[in-house]
C-alpha cells in the first residue's frame, strides 16, 4: 500500500476501556475508517431504569462516508451487542465468523435488520480489503468457539487487535490457538498492539477448558438422581464437555432457558457442537426417564432473576422441578455485582433439599475463565514485540497492571498509551503521540429509546426512587385574588397517606396560607408562587420525616 | 433454679437467621424474656431511599412487662445498630462490656437516650440474673475487642450463645479466648447451642490477626513516601497494629474518617488501644513531616463514596492528598456487594499514581477475617457437644454448611434447627421441637419515620425509578359537560419534555377525546374517567417509548 503525502494512522476507543463491556474500536488511516466489535453493556444502580448502554457513534456518523466496515471479533454480547441500534443508524459492511454470524443474525431478524444488511463472512486464512487498510486474522480460544485476532496491515504499519483470548494448549473440539502465526506477525513487526487485559490482575496461567470437563464428568458419575447444570448459553466448549458427560454416563440432555436452546440450536446446526442423535428430550418428556438417567443444562448462572436455574429455584418452572437428592452444579463464577444474585439461588436451591456444586470455579473445578492471565498476556505481548501498546478491556487498574506486565517483557517505557474513550492515538512515521478527542460516550437505551434518556430524566428518577413525589394542585382565579379549589395534595412514593393524614392536612393549610398571603401582597407570577410552595412544604416535611420529597406545585388559573 | 409446673423454654430469632446482620435473639421461660443484640442492616438495591432495616420487635412490645433485659455480644453494627431506635419504643436494662458500651453511648448521645438508658456493665466473669434466667460469659476473638459468648442458666437447661468469634491463638493485646472455660461448659452440659454462621462455608482455621501485623510492618518499611492504609474503624486490633508498624518505622499518624477518629478516642481512653504519645498528628499538619514520616488511617475500605478514602481517590480532602509514588493499602476484604465501588477506588488511586495493595485479604495478607472458619465451628461445636443446636449468624447455605458441620462432629441428625426469624424453637423436658411462630420482619428506618414506609410506597418509589411519573391535570366543570381547563401534561424522569413536545400534544389531544367522549355519555364517576384515561395514555405511550410510568390523572371540579 502506497503511504500518501502527510498522511496518519489514528487508534481509538468508542467503548471498552475503563470499563468492562461495550467495546468498539476505530482505525482510521486517511479516509479509511475501520471499526472493531460493537458492544453493549449492562447499566449500573446509578442508571435508574435505563436497559443498555452502547456507544456513542457521533464521530462515525459525521463521517459515515469514510466507513469502510466492522469487523466482529466474536459472539459474545459485550462486542456484539450493540449492532441492533448501531446499524439502525449507520448501515455498514460486517465482517464476522460463521458462529459469531450465527449469534448476530438472531438480534438482527429481531431488529427486522437482517436483510438489509451486507454481511461478509471470514475466516482465520481470510484477507479483507478496507480502503488503504488490509486486514488478515489469527484464531484465539476464548470461552466461545470462532473467535479471532486481527492484523490490520496499515501505510503507517501493523497493527494488531487481540480481541478476547487465552491460550488453551488442550482445547476442547481441537480449536488449537495459532501459535506460529502468531509468531510470524511478531517477526515481521508490529506497530501497535492492543491486547485485553480483563484477566491482568489475575497471576499464572489460565486453566485448558478440558479441566473443567473431567470435574463435570465425575459429578456427573456421582449424581444418583437428576443433575442440573448451568452455564453461558454461549460458552459452546462447556456445553459440549455437557454433552459428552451426559452421554458416558447414559443420560438424557433437557435444555431450559430460551437463549440456551437458542445456541445450542445454532452451534449445532452449523457443526460447533456435536450432539449424540435423540440424547436431546424436551422437559415434559422428564418424567418418562429414571432420575439418574436425567441432565438438565440451563441458563441462570449469574442468578438472573428470570433465568430457568432461579426460576427452577423458586420452584416456579413448567414441567421440571428440584427435587431433594438431586445435584445443581453451577459450572461459573459470579461476575462482579451479580454475588447476591447467585447467592439468593443457591439458598432457595438448597431449601428445595438439592446438593449445591457452587463457589468460584477455580474451587469446585466447574469453571474456568475464558481469559488470559498475567503468564499468557506477557506471552502474546512476547509473541507480538509491538512498538507501541494499548491495553484495552478492562477497567483502569486493570489496563495499568497491564502495562507493567508490557514493561516487564520489553515494551519500552512511555511507548504503553492507557487511554479513555475518545482518546486519538496517531502514529505518524512510526512515532506515536496523543493527538486530541473524538466524541465518546454512553448512549442510553431505555425502551425504544436510543439516547432520549439524559441527565435530567436521570435525577429526576433518582430523587423520586429515594423519597417520592408529592404534588400541590391549586387553582387560582383570573378575576379576584382567591383560591378557587385546592390546595389539593397527592403522594407518591412519599409517604402512606392513610397513615399521614394528619400531616399532609397540615401542610394543606401551610400552601393556602402561603397562596393568600402572596395574593394579599399581589404577588401573582406563578414562579414565585411556586418558588414559595416548595420552600415552605420541603422544610416542614423534612423536619417531619427527615426526607426530602419532589414538591411539585400545579397552579391553574380559570 | 426450681422449675415450675409445665413450663417450657422458647428460643427464637427476630433477625440474623437468612440474613447478615440486623442480629436480635430471644430466649424465654415462663414470665421472662431475655433478649440478645440488637443490630441494623443496610437495605438491598430494591429497597429504593431506606436507610436502614431494623428488628420487628412486635413481640416484645407485646410482652414489654415480661423484658428483663438486653445483653449485648460486642459493639459491631449488626449486634447495636439498632438500640437507638428500638430503646426509644422499648426502654430495657442493656447489659454490655465496656468497649461495647463505648460504641453504644456515642449512638445512644445522638438519640438523646443516653441518660435514660440503664445501663450494667459486664465482664467475662461477669453474674447476671434476670428472674428465672441468669446468665455466665466466655471471652472469644473476634475483628473488635471485648467479645463476649453468652451461658444461659434456665430450669430446662444450659444454653450457650456464641456471639461472633474465631479462635485467635496468638491474638493481639493478649486477648486470649476462655478455651478452658468453654471446655468446662461443654463438660456440664450443653442443652441447646446457638452458634455463628458467617464464615460457615470457608474450609480451614482462619488465620490469626497478628499475621496481617507482619505484613504491615513490612510495607510500611518499604514504602518511600506516603502510606495510606484503610480499614474497619471498629477493628480496634487492626489499628494497634497499624500504630505499631507506624512506630517501628518511625511515622507519624493520621486519622482520617470521622468513625475513625471516634473510635481511636474511645478506644484509646478505655485503654484497648495504646498509641505513644505525640505519635498522632491533625491532617493540617501532615505537610511540615518528610512523607517518608507520615503515615494515614483512613475510613473507607468498603469504598463508600462519602469515606475518607473514597475521597482522597477523588483528589476531594481536606490538607491530604495521594501523591505518585505514595502507597495505599486496603487492609480488607470486600463485603459481597461492595466489589464495585471498592474496585472504583482503587481505579482513581492509580491513575494518582499510587502504589495500591488491594484485593482479597488471602491474596495479599492484608486481611483476616474475623469469624470463625469450618473448623474452628467444628471446634467450638465439640467443646460445647450440644444436644441440640440452632445455627445463626448467617444466610440459609450458611446455616445448612453449619448443620454439616455439626453432624459431623456427632449432633444428632434431626437435632439442628434450621429457622426462619420468628420460627419458635420450644424445649420441654429436655425435647426441643418446632412450636409455632411470633411476629417478626424487617422494620424499615427513612428518614425520622420507622415502619412508616409500607409497600405501596416502595412499590410506587420502583414504579416511578424505572419509568418516571407523568401528571395529567384537567379541570371539569360542575354545571355542564365541559373541561373548564387543561388537560396539562406534566412529566418527570419520563422524557424531557422539551425533545417530546410532538408527542405530549398528541397525548393531550387524547385525554381531551377521552374526557369530552365520556362527558358526552354523562359518564361522571371520577374513578371512570381517570381508568380510561390511564388505559388510552398508557397504552400510547407505550407504543411511543416502550415504557410504562407512572400515569397520575388529577381530575378538578369547579
Amino acid at each position: 500500500m502506497s503511504k500518501s503525502v502527510d498522511q496518519k494512522l489514528s487508534i481509538f476507543a468508542l467503548g471498552g476501556v475503563n470499563e468492562i463491556g461495550k467495546n468498539m474500536y476505530v482505525l482510521q488511516y486517511a479516509d479509511d475508517i475501520v471499526v472493531i466489535d460493537c458492544g453493549s453493556k449492562f447499566p449500573d444502580e446509578s442508571l435508574l431504569g435505563i436497559d443498555l448502554i452502547i456507544p456513542d457513534i457521533t464521530y462515525l456518523l459525521e463521517n459515515r462516508d469514510k466507513v469502510r466496515g466492522i469487523i466482529i471479533t466474536h459472539g459474545h454480547e459485550d462486542h456484539i451487542g450493540g449492532l441492533p441500534y448501531i446499524l439502525r443508524q449507520l448501515p455498514m459492511t460486517v465482517y464476522a465468523t460463521r458462529l459469531t454470524f450465527g449469534l448476530i443474525d438472531v438480534k438482527l431478524k429481531e431488529a427486522g435488520l437482517l436483510r438489509e444488511t451486507e454481511q461478509v463472512l471470514i475466516h482465520s486464512e481470510s484477507k479483507v480489503t478496507l480502503g488503504s487498510i488490509s486486514a488478515t486474522f489469527f484464531k484465539t480460544n476464548h470461552s466461545i468457539p470462532d473467535c479471532l485476532g486481527v492484523v490490520f496491515h496499515t501505510p503507517e504499519g501493523t497493527v494488531v487487535h487481540t480481541g478476547d483470548f487465552k491460550f488453551d494448549l488442550t482445547p476442547v473440539n481441537e480449536q488449537y490457538p495459532d501459535l506460529h502465526k502468531m509468531a510470524e506477525i511478531g517477526k515481521n513487526g508490529v506497530l501497535a498492539l492492543l491486547s485485553e487485559s480483563t484477566n491482568a490482575e489475575r497471576p499464572g496461567f489460565t486453566p485448558s477448558e478440558r479441566v473443567v470437563g473431567m470435574h463435570i464428568e465425575e459429578a456427573f458419575r456421582q449424581a444418583k438422581q437428576k443433575v442440573f447444570i448451568s452455564t453461558f448459553a454461549s460458552n459452546v466448549h462447556r456445553i459440549q464437555q455437557v454433552v459428552d458427560a451426559a452421554f458416558v454416563t447414559d443420560r438424557k440432555l433437557v435444555l431450559l432457558g430460551r437463549s440456551m436452546v437458542n445456541v445450542v440450536t445454532i452451534a449445532s446446526e452449523l457443526g460447533y457442537l456435536n450432539v449424540p442423535e435423540g440424547m436431546i428430550i424436551e422437559p415434559a418428556e422428564v418424567n418418562r426417564f429414571e432420575s439418574s438417567r436425567v441432565a438438565l443444562l440451563c441458563t441462570g448462572s449469574q442468578g438472573e432473576p428470570m433465568a430457568a436455574l432461579s426460576r427452577l429455584a423458586r420452584a416456579n418452572f413448567r414441567h421440571v422441578s428440584v427435587h431433594p437428592g438431586d445435584t445443581v452444579i453451577i459450572s461459573a463464577t459470579p461476575i462482579p455485582g451479580n454475588e447476591r444474585n447467585v447467592a439468593r439461588t443457591v439458598d432457595d436451591l438448597y431449601r428445595l433439599g438439592a446438593n449445591v456444586i457452587y463457589g468460584s470455579g477455580s474451587v469446585t473445578g466447574m469453571h474456568v475463565s475464558g481469559h488470559a492471565s498475567q503468564e499468557e498476556l506477557k506471552l502474546m505481548l512476547s509473541l507480538m514485540r509491538p512498538t507501541y501498546f494499548i491495553p484495552i478491556h478492562g477497567e483502569y487498574r486493570m489496563l495499568q497492571q497491564h502495562r507493567y506486565l508490557a514493561e516487564s517483557v520489553g515494551v519500552e517505557p512511555g511507548h504503553t498509551f492507557i487511554i479513555n474513550i475518545g482518546d486519538v492515538v496517531e502514529i505518524r512515521d512510526g512515532a506515536a503521540r496523543l493527538a486530541g478527542k473524538v466524541t465518546a460516550g454512553n448512549t442510553h437505551v431505555d425502551g425504544l429509546g436510543i439516547g432520549d434518556v439524559g441527565n435530567i430524566v436521570l435525577r429526576d428518577r433518582k430523587h423520586l426512587s429515594q423519597d417520592g413525589i408529592l404534588i400541590v394542585v391549586t387553582i387560582l382565579s383570573k378575576t379576584e385574588a382567591k383560591i378557587v379549589s385546592g390546595p389539593d395534595l397527592i403522594s407518591r412514593g412519599f409517604v402512606y397517606i392513610r397513615e399521614s393524614e394528619s400531616m399532609l392536612d397540615e401542610a394543606n393549610r401551610m400552601v393556602t396560607d402561603v397562596v393568600t398571603r402572596l395574593q394579599a401582597e399581589n404577588v401573582n407570577q406563578w414562579s414565585t408562587i411556586k418558588s414559595h410552595i416548595k420552600e415552605t412544604l420541603g422544610r416542614f416535611l423534612y423536619e417531619q420525616t427527615g426526607r426530602r420529597p419532589m414538591i411539585l406545585p400545579v397552579i391553574m388559573e380559570i
